[in-house]
């Protein structure tokens, strides 16, 4: 692989936004930046090829175990998206995906999400399970190069309140 | 106030799943964990006095600046949750709330959500603006103590593939 990151190791998926998705404050309501981070995953399963195909013929699927969304700016209901959606780390069961939110209105992400995605077989009791070796090596040669990887941003890191330390103290 | 968490001090909004809701793997589709969140924060500002009729007095709402979900367990569209909001921190523009989502078929949380709110005020230029007294004050004394508030999790952290130290390494 090439250091440099090629522009078609984002995966992008593009949507207009639905009317029903503007809350009381005019703009997209928090939870539907994460609908569509959700559908982009879908886009990028497919593309990937844990598809519909391949979950009937396996019971294999990917199952979120977490999501850490960063709201940058509002989005109004006039917006075209595009989520850019980026391998940052993979193994053998788990995906780290980050996902950027952008719209030609304004410069810079609306948003970004972290994903945490687990490769589960379905049954009486769903249970982590190794990805075949042609998904894991299509996730391996989709994975950003590091310097991009540390680019990408705002990341995911514990939520808390920070506060400036007062003068004298 | 006493030191030990009054059960009070936790905000319930309780709903069933919409089977609009249900994925192509059966259960919850994530971002629709978050919907459930999103309208119990709405119900947890009611709570607290930001409610429609402040918004429209003041043009002072709270927006979202980032929302961090595990997922725990999978929810079934027979299920009827509960939400249990706490605060787990606030200053004078910010609240940290925590939320837990359980039902009764499952022992523990099916999901937990860290949100950080930020106070703002509406107009040509959004802007955070510092939380009138009596909403801080309420706040202040929503607050979880610092030993339940050390209970709650699995708190927000940085998203990232753990891998273990391989023996002899």
């Amino acid at each position: 692989m090439n250091a440099a990151a090629p522009p078609q190791s984002l995966h992008s998926y593009r949507t207009g936004i639905d009317p029903a998705w503007i809350d009381y404050n005019g703009h997209l309501r928090d939870a539907y930046y994460g609908l569509i981070v959700s559908y982009a995953i879908d886009d990028f399963m497919d593309h990937v090829g844990v598809d519909a195909a391949y979950r009937t013929r396996t019971r294999c699927t990917l199952y979120t175990l977490e999501m850490h969304l960063h709201y940058l700016h509002e989005v109004k209901d006039t917006d075209q998206l595009d989520v850019a959606t980026a391998v940052l780390d993979a193994d053998a069961k788990r995906i780290h995906v980050g996902c950027r939110l952008t719209c030609p209105r304004v410069k810079g992400a609306l948003a970004t999400a972290d994903l945490l995605l687990m490769h589960v077989q379905q049954g009486d009791v769903p249970a982590g399970a190794p990805f075949p070796d042609d998904i894991a090596q299509r996730l391996q040669s989709l994975k950003l190069p590091a310097e991009a990887s540390a680019a990408w941003g705002p990341r995911s890191h514990t939520i808390e309140i920070k506060r400036r330390a007062r003068p004298g103290s």
